[in-house]
């Protein structure tokens, strides 16, 4: 391997052998399959360590912080101060100001009457503020939510049949609490990340449009409309319009529901299934929002224990006359901007709340359809997120083509085919990651021994006799027979190039593995293939940098011994130093 | 940025600023958005150029190409010769001494009569010849397709009501045909790549087992058998046995069968779904080993040209009373070893079978039930590779679950169960692959300017004041979340040690790239949440190489604005060089 090769670097000599020497490419020590286990196994669903804060405690210690975990409120009370407290009451008073129009209108969405939104905000965000994480968050019924509930239900049972379509509302309720509890505690919160950003902005605003359409009905639709503009005539046509299209709400405390719910015949099965989606959509939304607040704050959300406490407050809120809530883009936003401190603006909320059920709901009878439609529409634009999409298309297409499935399912089908299409788009395009990941040919950066992509450096040179490609993934069934054929295409490619130009004929093909980060039995096939066919052509093939995992499974398929450990280097570098022809720089 | 930062690298000064003034990271010109999807269509379906030769050639040669591409034999047979054909007479003669025996399991296995597995010798491996582009495959009815087919065709038949399970049988070949075609020619052929090499090999082995203890009761259920061991008793009872469980075979070539299929009807349906699921395990097979032969002789096989000519021949064989027939590994083994050179031991190969169906079939009236038994044990013996097996637990345990999942499933529950567990313990272990991918913490090689995982480096040494992460996969949706939190866990454990140690601040965090081959909407939204978190520690966010895709995105998206452009860096080495407290290497 030469004794004498040597490059210039920055225009300084460098003794290969001696780093070659000092720096073998790592074989970490043999790890014990029970250990590699746990290992993988906590990366996929304890990454984030839950339980660190429990080491190296006494027990009363540790069931004082067991506690804590569950209920928050235990650790962040601690500190509550009057100072604090003024923010979380001009918050929360301000929250519920927004609150009892929107609740009044999702209801309507969800075809269930008025009070029952109202319910909605009382007794979820009372749950959440013990349980929750989020200092930022208001609870509340949300329109997408809403909107799909009420698709949902009435596939199912005409909502003109009251009863009935309240008993399935509160069953559904149940079981998306139950879904939201389970994800939390089996720790596959990680699921709700398949729903990708961009999906969720079409299915959005596809919402938007949907619910904004059907508004327009109430908004318009009065059916003696004065043609007059002056503002006289309007308001008195709208006033008229008050005794036709007004809704009767209930006054009252929620009542008790837990024997509404369906716990055995064919609801049963209708209720969980419809359960699990809007479980599935409500976590997406409160969890996209916690992230983002959590992180304009810097603060700690740990998204299970948050599936937890969502999951609690509606498992309790189909028990009190609740349909399906959680956190709300808007009221957070009006929370935070108000200066919200802490989850004690929930709490006032809930009591604003409490108190109009009490006193004041028949006030709400005078509130004309067109004025909960209109706010309907006014929530709903801002689902709407045009710069977000101009975004989408700017960073990515496939994600923009998922973005547009979304809208367009949602607008034109439904909103489940408008799910159903957004998560298959993003599928589609995880399958299309791992079956055709990219390659590269490398070249040097001229005065360097760096080694890039000669597409995106234009100026990195190849090196004459050696081919140097760079495989973007790790090598797995689902794309090793690619990976082989496209490595074989470039070399194809490359010593047609090289017959033309009459230049060195191709002898060593290194295969720059660092990004490489895993490797399996159909992959170890398809790099046997290819030495195989290497060899036929008398080409050596030579490896560099192979990772962790990949250096292991090298040795222990028997592929690194046949063709010989010291084909294997460190760096694309070192490789090219022991096989390139000894010619000076240009 | 520090004019007089400098390193030692093998012990002589590198001047950084003079090599980052000449290579910043380099931007690649915008792509067109046409090009840029024509590129992608082009790797996903197009990867191999099926049409590079046709480009730049007159008509009349094109024609010439495009008959030569479809059968392959109108290239080679132009330079067939008698030395090659003395090969291909012995290696024909050789499968075809071995494809008669085989033949009569096998349509068992399937519960047809033993004329079908004749039958199915003859006219598809003569349209094999034409159309195929291996040259050792050797075609015939298989023993996993042929219980495949069988299980899955007595569910709907009982195998008793004889002319409509051949009815049904044909259909399902038609459409077995059919379906490769269609992959072949929509170029979907990297479907079967889901199959991965673990999942066969596990599904291979249940099925031998399965077919290995049906086949007992032919071998062992011999009424009247001797208790002596001699081999004149053992004879007697072998030969008396002749008498009881003989089939009857059909003399005479195939009939047409054309009229028999199902086009119409509810059989039409059940066909369809059958003839799918055969027409993709036939397909695994036939280029799995075609792949292998391909890759011992080095020549090119066409994965999509391969699956049109294996259709082709299943749709021709569904008109002429074939069942599903494809690339039989036993077969092909023998072929190779015998010394095959073309397709031609195939037509060879089809003719002894035609003169057999001619001339002697009445005398296999004689083969006893045990003699058939005996030969489809011996065969599927060889489909239980323990060696496989074990170098599958060696190199990858999960490889092995979905290995032992295919069996178990195959063995204990059914052939469709097992072929579902293997599918889906595959694509499991793609999703863990995309939702949890790595990360390393890194650090210098002594003497070098070289980062690697500091857990594969036991020697690599941490940087004062800087951490530095690497992530090993594309950011995408279904991980931007987890790589968000697992880099401010590295930066959180390094922190707590860091304090504990008394050591500088973290004051960079440096995320190394190069393994990030791509990034979306979902990813950029993590990275700003990383850096707003970062932002609020005081610590700066920097970025070491990001390749092609993902600098585009950065710069589409003003994430490269928002961290500013200096803090993007061509290697770690050069970031660190920028950023490193001035102190000399110990």
């Amino acid at each position: 391997m030469g004794n004498e090769i040597t490059d210039k670097v920055g225009g300084r000599e460098l003794d290969v052998e001696d780093l070659q020497r000092v720096h073998k490419v790592g074989v970490p020590p043999k790890q014990k399959l029970s250990k590699e286990f746990a290992a993988t196994l906590k990366e996929t669903f304890f990454h984030d360590e839950p339980l660190r804060h429990f080491k190296d405690q006494a027990k009363s210690r540790q069931l004082v912080l067991g506690l804590q975990a569950l209920f928050p409120i235990l650790d962040w009370g601690r500190d509550y101060n009057l100072s604090k407290f003024i923010g979380d009451l001009i918050a929360g008073l301000t929250i519920a100001s927004l609150a009892i129009p929107q609740d009044i209108g999702y209801a309507k969405l969800a075809n269930l009457d008025p009070q029952y939104g109202l319910y909605s905000s009382f007794v979820p965000p009372l749950v959440y503020a013990f349980m929750g994480s989020s200092r930022d968050i208001a609870i509340g019924p949300v329109a997408v939510v809403s909107l799909l509930l009420g698709t949902l239900l009435q596939n199912e049972i005409d909502p003109s049949n009251k009863v009935e379509y309240q008993r399935l509302a509160f069953t559904a309720t149940f079981f998306a609490g139950i879904t939201q509890v389970t994800l939390g505690v089996l720790r596959l919160g990680f699921l709700i990340d398949f729903l990708s950003h961009a999906a969720i902005v079409g299915f959005m605003a596809g919402a938007a449009i949907t619910i904004g359409l059907q508004q327009l009905k109430g908004f318009l639709g009065i059916t003696t409309f004065t043609k007059k503009t002056d503002i006289i005539s309007v308001m008195r046509s709208v006033l008229t319009s008050v005794h036709h299209g007004v809704n009767h709400i209930k006054k009252g405390v929620n009542p008790a529901s837990a024997n509404q719910i369906y716990f055995t015949g064919g609801y049963l099965l209708k209720g969980f299934r419809i359960g699990v989606v809007a479980g599935m959509i409500a976590l997406t939304e409160s969890i996209a929002i916690g992230r983002t607040f959590a992180a304009m704050k810097d603060y700690e959300l740990d998204g299970n224990k948050e599936m937890v406490a969502l999951g609690t407050m509606n498992v309790i809120g189909s028990m009190t006359s609740c349909y399906v809530a959680t956190g709300s883009f808007s009221r957070t936003a009006v929370n935070f901007t108000a200066g919200c401190n802490t989850a004690v603006s929930n709490i006032v909320m809930s009591f604003v709340l409490l108190l109009t059920l009490l006193v004041i709901t028949p006030l709400f009878k005078y509130t004309p359809n067109a004025v909960i439609a209109s706010i309907i529409i006014s929530a709903v634009i801002g689902l709407i997120d045009i710069e977000a999409m101009i975004l989408i298309w700017k960073i990515d297409k496939l994600d923009f083509i998922a973005c547009m499935g979304a809208f367009f399912g949602v607008v034109f089908v439904s909103v489940e085919i408008g799910l159903l299409i957004a998560v298959g788009i993003s599928f589609a395009k995880i399958l299309l990651q791992v079956m055709r990941p990219r390659t590269a040919l490398l070249g040097k950066l001229p005065m360097t021994s760096v080694y890039r992509n000669i597409q995106q450096y234009p100026d990195a040179t190849k090196v004459p006799g050696i081919l140097i490609v760079r495989v973007d993934s790790a090598i797995y069934f689902s794309n090793s027979n690619y990976v082989k054929e496209r490595i074989l295409r470039w070399l194809i490619d490359e010593e047609e190039e090289v017959k033309a130009n009459k230049q060195t004929k191709i002898q060593y093909l290194i295969v720059q593995m660092s990004p490489v980060t895993d490797i399996d039995t159909s992959g170890i096939h398809s790099l046997k293939e290819l030495y195989q066919t290497l060899q036929k052509r008398e080409i050596q093939l030579v490896l560099a940098n192979p990772g962790r995992a990949v250096i292991d499974k090298l040795y222990a398929s028997g592929f690194a011994n046949l063709i010989g450990d010291n084909k294997i280097f460190l760096t694309v570098a070192d490789a090219v130093l022991a096989y390139a022809p000894k010619t000076e720089e240009p």
